[in-house]
């Protein structure tokens, strides 16, 4: 906060419409409009219904805990803000990510008019929000890799599964089989979780088309498991054989491997997000192949996009800023472009952390195109 | 809409804050900046990121999906729009209900911009989302009723467990025990579902102060369950005995019995929220006790704090225009009014649905006190 001059962080949400943060700031499930406030001090209070009160101080989190009656949450918002002067109050707003922009056009109406006569500046607590969310702790870490682990055991049962003469659907639905004997979650909708391409039916976030898998068909497999809250989200790619596997598909699978390999080669903190998605788009359009009309990557934790720089191109109209964004430390981000051709879309999606001059690997990169059938 | 004279309905989300909508909306999961459009007719036109267009379309709710690339939102937004001609168009602000406010400050901006040079006013859609999610149909209602039978058993079986020597918390952690083992889900957050209170200890959203129980101990609980995605929300009063009832405790069990009657005799379409409140509130007045701090009863249904009229005071810096709206048919409400005495609080929760000339009780209403131990 310091380092952008912030004075305080006000996320201001109610039940029914509550922030994306609220968890994080272990200020979910509350009733009435309520305050969670960070000040320049990392001084935590919470202004919440009074019927609230005494859960929140359970919570053992807030130094300091208000709670209001009838008179609504307005006079102690004004109260307790008055005192700590703020010259720049950042608030839950934010053109490019979706869990940075909590607060409601009715909510800051509100919070405006409470805060009337304080004379600050409100800025975006987006990079606030990205510090406290998406940057891992190793206890965090550790999480993801338990998912990418979970995830990796389900994909390699999942093979005997895809051979000639079953369908997509059988492959979503074996893959749902294995989620729910394990008691698992899924990183994403479960409607296109794991999301299965057989031949060249288009990329998607679908679950299947309804194709029957041809021996010498490409097969893409987009998939992810959460574990204790925390996400893994790896794509593999497969021949059905037994095939020799036709000169295009060997090149579609060395030009996706090749162009994860130099995104990797130059992922460190400090490059814009932008650079990194350049030179693998670069890569693969000089070899032939169309451009791929979605990002690189994208920061993976509490859910499967999470907030943070997009390894995405400049399409300002799409993504906004977030491409412009340095790579950090502790972001985990997945590296996933696409190589299209008349045989399907190649897309070898892994996951891996940023470290302080470059990256580590938690999932197992597929180096090879995995033969079954 | 037509009622209303509203031409179009928007809502419109993105991933990271979804529209608390999107699901009664069939629009939930969705990654990028996505409208979804019913207007006049009840059209219904999707418009989302070219990679959703295909998943969308497989959920077949919406007459038209329209995909959209690199180009952003914003053309085909302005495009679908402009061919209805609206005059109002309703969108996702509300001051008094959250899971109506799903608009974020970010958002409508976004979307204001997108739609310049179409002139029209911009409306609540609350009354909308209110028809759309709150009013229930007979299908929906049977899910609200096995909720609450299934709360109701867990009520039965909990009673052995409040007896003198037993803490508060004990009867919290038998009480999650057996949702466990039921396989259901918690009607509002597990960390004060069930709220135990024993003797008199204050009301609140709590799980336990962590008293021990006694003999003559008044003792309340709340709680409810959740059956595929429908709510359950009852309280249940006892005194640990054997003992005889002090006077006092009966007066006040009595006077809780009788504000319940009376507000469910006024009970009907038509009646404004705060009309039944007061009639409750009153009685408990004038029988020489406090006022409660909170509403008489609120509707139930995919929450348990479901959008729609509040059966409460007007205190419209708490409460806003909630409870000048009128009592609809198809709404399930709470009906729990609180008396206090030294005794501790007395609250017998019920919930009913509202038929088209009065109410039908959908749980089982506590007339008597019920004595454990």
């Amino acid at each position: 906060m310091k380092q952008q001059e912030i004075d305080l962080w006000i996320t201001f949400t109610r039940e029914g419409n509550e922030d994306p943060l609220a968890q994080d700031l272990r200020f979910d499930n509350i009733t009435w409009r309520s305050a969670a406030i960070i000040d320049r001090n990392l001084e935590k209070t919470a202004i919440v219904g009074s019927l609230e009160e005494e859960a929140i101080k359970q919570r053992d989190f807030y130094d300091q805990v208000i709670g209001y009656g009838s008179e609504g949450a307005s006079p102690k918002l004004k109260q307790v803000i008055s005192r700590l002067h703020p010259k720049r109050i950042a608030i839950n707003k934010s053109q490019d990510e979706g869990a940075a922009d909590g607060l409601t056009s009715t909510m800051e109406q509100y919070l405006k008019k409470a805060l009337k006569g304080i004379k600050a500046e409100y800025v975006s607590a987006e990079d606030l929000a990205i510090a406290l969310r998406a940057r891992l702790i190793p206890e965090e870490v550790a999480l993801v890799k338990k998912a990418i682990a979970e995830c990796e055991k389900i994909y390699d049962e999942a093979e005997k599964i895809i051979r000639p003469g079953k369908k997509d659907r059988d492959v979503f639905q074996y893959i749902h089989q294995l989620v729910e004997q394990k008691n698992l979650e899924y990183a994403w909708a479960s409607d296109h979780c794991p999301s299965v391409v057989a031949g060249n039916s288009p990329a998607g976030h679908v679950a299947y088309y309804g194709d029957t898998i041809h021996k010498g068909d490409f097969v893409r497999l987009d998939f992810g498991v959460k574990y204790q809250g925390y996400c893994s989200d790896i794509q593999r790619n497969y021949i059905v054989g037994p095939t020799t596997i036709p000169a295009g598909v060997k090149k579609m699978f060395q030009t996706a491997r090749k162009a994860n390999d130099i995104a990797l080669d130059n992922l460190k903190p400090g490059i814009p997000g932008y650079k990194i998605d350049q030179l693998a788009r670069n890569h693969i359009t000089k070899q032939g192949y169309p451009e791929y009309k979605h990002a690189l990557g994208h920061v993976l934790g509490r859910s499967t996009h999470e907030i943070g720089p997009l390894l995405g191109p400049r399409w300002p109209n799409r993504y906004g800023t977030a491409p412009l964004k340095t790579v950090q430390k502790d972001l985990v981000f997945t590296i996933e472009p696409s190589v299209t051709s008349r045989y399907g879309t190649c897309n070898l999606e892994q996951d891996v952390l940023i470290t302080s001059n470059g990256y580590r690997d938690l999932s197992k990169p597929q180096t090879e195109l995995i033969m079954v059938g």
